[in-house]
């Protein structure tokens, strides 16, 4: 099947490889000519525009995104436009707000371009050998390009979930559970961590994968994660996040649903950007006033 | 080798036939005659008394309890001290608190019989087919049992976590991290069913489950009980608990250790065994005092 991928970071390159695997045609552009360079190298048609790569691609053309969330899909889809024609499809395999991607179906439905919204999980390794794809768009449009997500993703990793929209929703909701599950691990190891049992993390992640009721991927990285630093002494324990924690939270919030672990696993990576905080400030000086507790002084 | 085992409920049971498997010679005791009579039947050589199985085993004797956590511990073990010479093994397979644990191992100590605990992971499956174990106690005595940890723990699924009560406490953080993320996959699937999109529970966990970074035990379970009741209209969604959530946010308040996601876990457990709370009347009273907001009266 003739693809294009627009946009070769980590996942966008690793997609575009999985493709060719599979025997796919895959048309590739990025911003970066280094990017390009590189998967013509590995079999792809590259093209140094957006323009060039839709004129070499045959009809019906196919387009995967995989861009960051936000502007610049828009300003994609916006330069797209100009190129693609009747019933060529675009597909956003992003991290996108669900709620954009339903207001990017309704616009490029005006102009009789189909719009599939493709949640991909699996971390970069999954893009390149196996992915789990979430699946939101109307059924000719999805059946058309089913061979695709079905040669991606691992055996059954690939859904259909519904209208458009819902596959960036579910993903949304996917990464919601990811961040409670990443917290509920990592507050269990600090537990073990401030016992004063003398514990092999890695040891303990190790077991915890063979016939536990909590083995999982995650635990599974956790214990590669002890295996190359024993007590993680070599990472800072910030921990960013990059949207959808946040929309799962909103939508919950919208929806009158309590997450309070969602919610709170949310928060807690947010803590973990501040050194100090402007809330401990504040209570710090009320038990002062009250009870004339000490106060840690600020340093300059 | 030569095992007892007191206690055959659902996990008693299913390790008893797990050691039979494994070509173990079981003792096997509990206040149930069916039981017993039960395993009798499945190659076991039963008792209907402590005393009874005690005197059936040679020596050195390994005594596995697999009995509720708590006070039924303690009166098995001042029981079974009657009967047993030093340098005999009690083994505690259950849930008890790992404080316990090395109070009963000190206890013990004292009439040199060795004591070792052992969290037992992996639900009744795993107590029949390969379970999850991870053991505390002087390694004397493990290395005696070690085959028994062995063959009923799946390959690499056991784990001499260190002195006694290590296994019992990381038994505990693992069920504090279990707490967390059952609430977090529970949460996830309320925004979707709260959510316009009309989304088939059992196909997204299916689809969670191959190649997304959630994918789990739990998330395979959480699939087998929607394919059971598609929307779990027969199950009511009160969440009991039995102590080591607890525990584990007891310990972290102890230590010092902020678990917000397994303490929320836990809050959630105990809101959902409420009809109406003192909480809620609370609030609903004091916007009615500032406000004049409107109330929902008891209906008697």
């Amino acid at each position: 099947m003739n693809i294009g991928i627009v946009g070769l970071g980590k996942m966008g390159y690793n997609i575009a490889l999985n493709l060719l695997g599979n025997k796919h045609s895959v048309f590739a552009y990025d911003t970066l000519k280094e990017n390009v360079d590189n998967i013509i190298s590995e079999g792809a048609e590259g093209a140094y525009s957006l323009k060039a790569m839709v004129e070499k691609m045959s009809k019906r053309r196919v387009i995967w995104l995989m861009v960051p969330a936000g502007e610049i899909v828009d300003s994609v889809i916006n330069e797209l436009v100009n190129y693609l024609e009747p019933n060529d499809i675009i597909i956003d395999g992003g991290n996108s707000n669900y709620k954009d991607s339903i207001k990017r179906y309704e616009l490029l439905k005006e102009k009789q371009i189909d719009f599939i919204d493709c949640g991909t999980s699996g971390g970069t390794s999954g893009a390149l050998q196996g992915a789990c794809t979430m699946i939101g768009g109307e059924n000719g449009a999805v059946k058309y390009c089913e061979q695709i997500f079905k040669d991606i993703s691992v055996e059954n990793g690939y859904l259909h979930v519904g209208k458009p929209g819902s596959g960036h929703f579910t993903k949304m909701v996917h990464n919601g559970i990811e961040y409670g599950m990443m917290q509920a691990i990592a507050e269990g190891f600090e537990v073990l961590e401030k016992s004063d049992f003398d514990i092999d993390y890695e040891k303990v992640a190790k077991v915890w994968n063979n016939g536990s009721v909590i083995r999982s991927w995650l635990m599974e990285l956790t214990e590669s994660a002890f295996n190359k630093d024993k007590n993680l002494d070599n990472i800072k324990g910030t921990m960013y996040s990059s949207g959808e924690g946040k929309w799962t939270v909103e939508t919950a919030l919208d929806l009158g649903v309590p997450t309070p672990v969602i919610a709170m696993s949310l928060m807690m990576r947010y803590r973990s950007l501040q050194d100090d905080t402007f809330t401990g400030k504040v209570v710090a000086a009320l038990r002062n006033e009250f009870g004339g507790h000490a106060v840690d002084a600020t340093k300059n």
